[in-house]
């Protein structure tokens, strides 16, 4: 059974030295509080919480599951107790507003708390996961009642959120929501109808649950600018914030899902619930999606997390496992075979790991920089520039890297050839787990939808050719490459980058064009270009990481080997990750007729 | 949950048209029988039992699973009654010799059959698909009393065979077997040690089960020239064939694993067992590989019951859910949405499952026709020459096969969205139970290493540059290009199929050159050199069923739609699968330093 081990230096090389977080912390009034002392005790905490209460019970989760039994889930054994200790910890309300208890650090830390959690314990993390999503949604469009009401409890997690948006007949096309919301006399609303999927819809770990709805009012328009907002509470609160009855909001049942299985998933009937308006009427789809580029970027960690742990397994399984002889001669003889890491194959599939885990994270780290921006910038403008970037680089993480970690998933499984399809390993957990992940929150297509469909053609490419003229600039960088001690060592990874760029930039004229002549050429293309995206987008991670590693090298600072492993990896990257690019870039420009001209009754 | 419905019209496309079986059998006097009618009673009679009997247990079996208590192992409701119409029915004698109680019909033909089965219920077919491995095992290594003893029943199928070759601490390198057999006083042996993942090793199915044992004689060569085989019955067996007393083979345990989970997987102690050597002392490996050949194509199978599985579903879904509208426009104006089969994503998933399977299909029948010969040709030329093909493909065939078919499973999945996680529609069952494929059997890195270290290094490439010759010479073929009156359509598949199966054998050249300046070439290029194989042969597949679907249309023959499918569906696959050779001939050909220069320390 694989026990996790936070990996410590390889967040402290992003932080301290790719991205530099102090710099980056110091341009924030409000982050104040985020000194590097302060952020390493945190890391520090955080992984022994992780590593010593959520990994122990991840693989009895799974086999336990959650249990439903007349309306009520009972979570599987340990779980009360570790939230119990992460609501003593403080935990929920790590990067959240101080008024109302939190304590104001930075997202981008949040992430990195998320992160362990998640690498420890995927299922477990979905709970305080939903709470922060209705958190999210109350702090921005609540009343300043309803912020009092319910803010204190949720940062303290004593209390805990959903979102419920998916029913029966649609979950991406939320226009089809029919749940509905009839005004009482009192100013709240009865709401009726059914909602599917809710995670940590119901659950014993938390005194009330606070559920933010998406419902129809009387007379609404239809589709999508018909559709409200309301917080909807399992128990309902009175004045002074005490429990008073229940609201006939009832599970109805679980799902048997493939993984995430100690994640309670609900079936939830609203049957005439009390509940309240929250944000303007009819314009609930748009205050619902306020957030979901911070939710979706915590899916992305989902991808990382699982390749952390095949990584973390399948390496050291490589290397205790004896298995025939390297084809160039043994290199164990005085073992009855050598072990299995000396096999070319078996190399490939760990540095494949290890490139996707390490690259995957730093896109996850320089994309947080951007929900700083977002949610913490001092003036409106750079809020503005923070949500752009925000939301281009989410869809691109989202997908890219749950496709990646499942892949790194299924190679981590591979390295234990049949042992890793016996559950006592955990891989196969792991596999399962995170499957989920490019489903939920936007499949993969519907990223890359709203990738080439929304960030760059009814952006006309402004926002993704920014992003190219960075990674231009950066492979242009004197102090990168002429003034670097380095610079030859460099130009192996700034000199495709570089080409690799501008290419980018001519794909997307070239896309727009065609799609001028036919729309259907937008799906043709859309998940090929995201995926694309994901690979030049982690290449110039790749790149950033080498430079700070000769840097660091040059210095005689740390580790050098952990340095060397760095560069070395880059180089794996480019020689055996980054070709991918020629298949996905010729499809993404291969005409839509060879999806569109069969019929449907050809299939 | 998914009902399995043979698809007929496919797989008589295929030996009717495409591969013309009917003259294929007419050159072995052996398969006389094997008429048109006759095949068609065949697969009529097969598809009922599949659709009728083994589909309604494939849900129910995997959520029940294998029960052991013990020593005992329970199979889950309904497979004992379906096992035993799969014995009256005379199922399991079909492809096998007549001496011993089969009907003598053609290997390819009980490829069809077991592809129906485990398209039914993969888990239900492990216990006949074993049977066979022992089967075949016997009648070629065994003495005549041998046969005698054991092959009528296994025939019958009222008994059953295993393959015991792996332990705890080797799968593929066997030659770390620690099992013992010591000679008795009587002939036989005591065989001590203990199996591990041994399918359908313990069962309540059939009266009895033969093991076919791995273990090493008293002072054997160390490694994999000092292993035999062994027969060891569960109940010894007497002279007039009866049961006698129980040997002291028992099953420890069963494994828990990802999927399959109605296919018990056994745990097997040898407690002194008595065993019977077969085949000559010291040679068991070789004995135990004679049919390893037909037991992978049986897996690569797996890989395209699965994708089978997935297309069936998820067309059927794609064709029902209504889920946003067409960027085009709208396709289906009178409905609250378009059924999601409109949007250009979708339809590339359903595409390239339909891609797989029928392309994946044609690839096992063709290799059929190679199993036909190498079992049954009527000259030691025809078989070795059957033999030879065989063995090239079989890699190709396993591994490719098996991958993609997991990827079909998974894309099958992903239509599905949120629903697709859920256990109730069955598309994470067969994602679970496909998952197995290119782990057992040999794992795909071991596929890669036998196709490139042995079938291509070790024969200096002749073997494959027959294949390459085969398809440059169809190509050529006057019937399929000049003289075809598609002549122009079938440029589209010939001309790309012509250049890349030039280009493949260049990098046969190219590769052998590296190979001698590195022997970590071999490992460092397989995995790439497989699958851009695979993605070639499949492509020949292809252009034959255009090329078969062309001449049907000019001939104004048969269910015109269904080869306008094919048609439309090879242009898919020459347009947006093929493409993906572009990155599989680049990574090949890298050097392994990318693989190598990294330390163990520095992963």
């Amino acid at each position: 059974m694989h026990q996790y081990k936070a990996p410590i230096d390889n967040i402290k090389f992003l932080i301290d030295d790719v991205f530099k977080f102090e710099k980056h912390y110091a341009s924030f009034p409000s982050y104040e509080d985020a000194s590097p002392d302060m952020v390493d005790a945190i890391l520090q905490e955080c992984a022994k919480y992780c590593e010593n209460e959520l990994s122990p019970i991840n693989q009895s989760g799974d086999k336990e599951g959650c249990k439903f039994k007349d309306g009520d889930v009972t979570t599987p054994s340990g779980f009360k107790e570790a939230y119990n200790m992460y609501v003593e910890g403080g935990w929920q309300g790590l990067s959240f507003d101080t008024e109302y208890g939190g304590q104001g650090l930075p997202q981008s830390l949040g992430l990195i708390k998320s992160e362990m959690m998640g690498s420890a314990n995927w299922s477990f993390g979905m709970y305080p996961g939903l709470s922060l999503g209705a958190m999210n949604t109350i702090i921005t469009h609540g009343t300043e009642q309803q912020k009092q009401t319910y803010l204190p409890k949720l940062t303290e997690g004593t209390w805990s959120g959903t979102m419920c948006l998916t029913e029966a007949q649609c979950g991406t096309d939320l226009g089809q929501v029919r749940t509905k919301a009839v005004p009482n006399d009192d100013g709240s609303f009865a709401i009726t109808g059914s909602k599917i999927f809710i995670s940590a819809g119901e659950h014993d770990l938390t005194e009330n649950i606070i559920h933010i709805v998406l419902a129809r009012l009387p007379n609404a328009p239809s589709g999508t600018r018909g559709i409200s907002l309301f917080i909807v509470p399992k128990f309902n609160v009175g004045e002074n914030n005490e429990l008073l009855e229940r609201n006939p909001v009832l599970c109805g049942s679980i799902e048997d899902k493939m993984g995430i299985k100690a994640s309670a998933t609900a079936v939830l009937n609203f049957d005439g619930a009390k509940g309240f308006l929250i944000g303007p009427e009819n314009k609930g789809l748009e205050c619902m999606f306020t957030f979901m580029n911070t939710a979706r970027l915590g899916t992305a960690l989902q991808g990382v997390c699982a390749a952390e742990n095949a990584y973390q397994s399948s390496l050291a399984y490589a290397k205790d496992r004896l298995s025939m002889r390297s084809l160039s001669g043994k290199k164990y003889p005085e073992k009855v075979a050598d072990p299995i890491i000396v096999h070319p194959d078996v190399r490939r599939m760990l540095l494949t790991q290890k490139a996707i885990v390490e690259g995957g994270r730093a896109m996850i780290y320089y994309t947080g920089l951007f929900a700083d921006q977002f949610i913490n910038g001092a003036t409106e403008e750079v809020r503005q520039k923070g949500d752009d970037k925000l939301g281009l680089l989410t869809p691109i993480a989202k997908a890219f890297l749950t496709e990646l970690g499942f892949e790194s998933s299924n190679l981590g499984m591979q390295i234990f050839g049949g042992h890793g399809y016996i559950k006592e390993w955990g891989m196969e957990q792991n596999l399962r787990d995170v499957r989920i992940s490019s489903l939920y929150e936007g499949t993969t297509g519907i990223q890359a939808l709203d990738l080439l469909g929304r960030k760059v053609m009814l952006d006309r490419g402004k926002q993704l050719s920014l992003f190219i003229k960075e990674i231009l600039s950066y492979c242009k960088d004197k102090s990168v490459v002429s003034n670097n001690p380095h610079k030859k060592q460099m130009n192996k990874f700034i000199v495709p980058l570089a080409k690799e760029a501008a290419k980018w930039q001519l794909y997307i004229y070239r896309i727009m064009l065609k799609v001028r002549k036919d729309r259907d050429m937008v799906g043709a293309a859309s998940v090929d270009f995201l995926m694309y995206s994901g690979y030049i987008t982690m290449a110039y991670m790749w790149a950033k990481m080498a430079q700070t590693a000769y840097e660091k090298i040059e210095q005689g600072e740390g580790d050098l080997e952990f340095y060397r492993s760095k560069i070395k990896t880059a180089r794996f990257y480019y020689e055996r990750i980054l070709p991918r690019i020629d298949t996905h870039s010729k499809l993404m420009m291969t005409s839509p007729a060879s999806l569109m001209r069969i019929n449907e009754d050809q299939f």
